[in-house]
């Protein structure tokens, strides 16, 4: 494929116009591919059961940014994009709804983003951790089983994620990796060392997955995506109403959407542990440009593959320097504090993850996260008094032993965090 | 360990003995193991929804073996073994049982056989798909969260089965391996690749456990049990009300059980595809022999082990050769016939797992599987006329591919099975 063929490249005149269903489309991401793919010209559909905004009300939090009704974001979906969203209400649990979904709007392709993202809220207790499991895997469990039975031909882009395959002590590759044992070669899949039950929930759907597409010949991309950050893409111009949202609490807040929002109310970067800790990352508007990709150039029927879909990797030290800097430069005075993990995760470890199937197909790194920040500092500091309203809402205290117990600066248990007042 | 001191041999007075919960306790392991225990003096609760029951009523079968209400077999158990069985009925789903009935009988051993375990069961539609994974994943979830907060000292002994593996084309190792990538290396999980929603929940279940015991410093041995034969142990003596189901369904029906059934009253004996597919098998006292080691021999808090659990591997086909063989010494005309394959699975492909571990611990394989097949034709025999009445469960219908179409006879597809009139 030339720069010319490229469906990513701006010359969009090869590119084939699918209809798109995206599972979870009122979600941070879910919201924000809508709005990319339609840009693109695709015909998207899609549902969502709210819960996402449940949930957050429910650890006490509320979005950065504020996310309007449904009713006012497809009002302003139309008059953005000139045409209505397809949306129906309903949960993936619900196999009929979803099956009927499917049924009559016969995707090409279909973007999974059904799913409880957070690792803390399933590590709560028994009753979250069950809630994940069984809202994952079995929504997971329907959809495979109603692309089958609705639509056999679409393409599956499963979100997974990063943190699906831990820390291990050699090279991460994409699903899959050659092994030698005992003096015998097999290809196989590589281990799952996942570190929370959310975690797991997705490793127990990408072996569903990869199972329903060897038996019933579907096909899918698994995509073990790293943290996304950032507050928007240019499609959303400047219409509040298409605005995604962006959570700091210590369940939907992840690394870098936290450290920006702590930045802007003057409190102290939150690092866990040492923060030597180094995980896969990507912006926004890359997370749209590979999940594009990955639509665009389906796998043949019966082919399972997986996509690592991150930019750089970074230690969370590395992290929070970053938005420390960022923020000094535009006159924030921004602090970093490391705080006791309240996860079970291991302090310092190898990591070195693969990336080229996106890379092949196409995925060009914006490659400036500095920029992408100062974006998200451009966003994020007209909301400062919604972040100081829920700024309890930044310290965790849900603990991967099952208890509930706030974390405490490292070496200053007791030390109350002094911020301005509003 | 020598011998004088292996807890199995005999010499049962260095015996510590426990207190042992068997979740699916009215199960064809349960009800054994139940009674095995006891005989080794161990202290024996558990729970059933009777479920078992259920699934072989809806398939249309029923067990060759008559099973006895549980107010008979408890009755028996008090007059055979001169003390009641700690008995509750109830689900694994539900938390708050699980966890109140943990709490009360606080076990040393928790033996975890209350899972659906059948693969063609959970291939036969969305909804049995559905309802396997749920009700094993979140079982076994409850049950570790219910050791977590109930008895966290406790040994959970949880059924796998060596199908979590399928059929690797390099040595299967007892759930990790030395894996050498790229130049480095790590001890990791042994891949697993699963060949029904079945399996796969019994490797989701697998999964959440070993983060389990890495996050709680829970214990766990995990038994990848091979396919199971037989119809009783001595312990049983000659007591119908104590005996142990036998199933001969294509749901519930495995290979071994299943072909002497076929014996029994003169139906060929259903080989699927060439016969060639090769897998473990264990007779039901070595299964009860197994199980017990692992009991008296708990791991280290925060351990979590796997033991592959199995006698012999055998090719289908060698296995139908063998009952074919004992059956014709006894009298009985047994032919053998090549049924197309319902299921999705390689029809020759390397195997050789190892089983290293129990053997180490003390277990002494009996090893004679003609003679245990002999045994069973003895027990089986006498309900010819149970399983005649329900011949038409013989061959199965339930297909890899989610539709319904009874088996035919390869190279004879519309051959019409003689069988003798009862």
């Amino acid at each position: 494929m030339t720069d010319d063929h490229n469906p990513i490249s701006g010359t969009e005149s090869f590119l084939v116009l699918m209809k798109i269903f995206i599972a979870g489309i009122d979600g941070y991401l879910g919201w924000t591919l809508a709005q990319y793919l339609t840009a693109r010209d695709h015909e998207v559909a899609g549902n969502d059961l709210f819960l996402r905004r449940a949930w957050v009300e429910e650890t006490g939090s509320h979005s950065a940014i504020p996310v309007f009704s449904i009713e006012e974001r497809l009002k302003a979906f139309q008059e953005s994009y000139g045409k209505s969203l397809d949306f129906r209400k309903g949960d993936l649990l619900d196999y009929e709804f979803l099956k009927s979904y499917l049924t009559d709007f016969q995707p090409d392709a279909i973007v999974h983003l059904g799913e409880m993202p957070s690792a803390p809220y399933s590590m709560m207790d028994q009753k979250h951790a069950v809630f994940t499991q069984h809202n994952n895997v079995i929504g997971n469990l329907n959809l495979l089983w109603a692309i089958k039975e609705a639509c056999p031909d679409a393409h599956l882009v499963k979100l997974g994620t990063m943190g699906e395959y831990g820390t291990p002590n050699v090279d991460i590759p994409e699903g899959f990796f050659e092994v030698e044992f005992r003096g015998r070669k097999d290809k196989m899949p590589f281990p799952r060392q996942a570190g929370s039950f959310y975690h797991w929930s997705k490793v127990h759907d990408s072996n569903n997955t990869m199972f329903a597409c060897k038996i019933w010949g579907l096909r899918s991309t698994d995509i073990m995506q790293g943290v996304v950050f950032g507050t928007r893409i240019d499609e959303m111009k400047d219409d509040v109403r298409l605005r995604t949202r962006l959570d700091f609490d210590q369940c939907f807040g992840t690394a870098i959407n936290r450290f920006c929002c702590q930045a802007v109310i003057g409190h102290p970067l939150t690092v866990f542990g040492g923060g030597q800790q180094k995980r896969g990352f990507l912006p926004l508007r890359d997370s749209m440009q590979c999940l594009a990709i990955a639509c665009e150039n389906p796998p043949e029927h019966g082919e399972y593959r997986v996509f690592n879909q991150f930019d750089e990797t970074y230690a969370i030290g590395e992290l929070a320097e970053l938005v420390q800097t960022v923020g000094q430069e535009i006159g924030l005075k921004v602090t970093i504090s490391q705080y006791d993990n309240p996860r079970t995760e291991m302090a310092e470890h190898y990591y070195n993850p693969d990336r080229k199937h996106l890379i092949d197909l196409g995925y060009k790194p914006i490659g400036n996260a500095k920029e992408e920040i100062r974006l998200m500092f451009q966003d994020l500091l007209p909301h400062h008094d919604r972040i100081m309203a829920k700024r309890d809402m930044l310290v965790p205290d849900i603990r991967w032993d099952g208890s509930r117990h706030r974390a405490g600066v490292i070496g200053h248990p007791g030390q109350v965090i002094e911020l301005p007042h509003s």
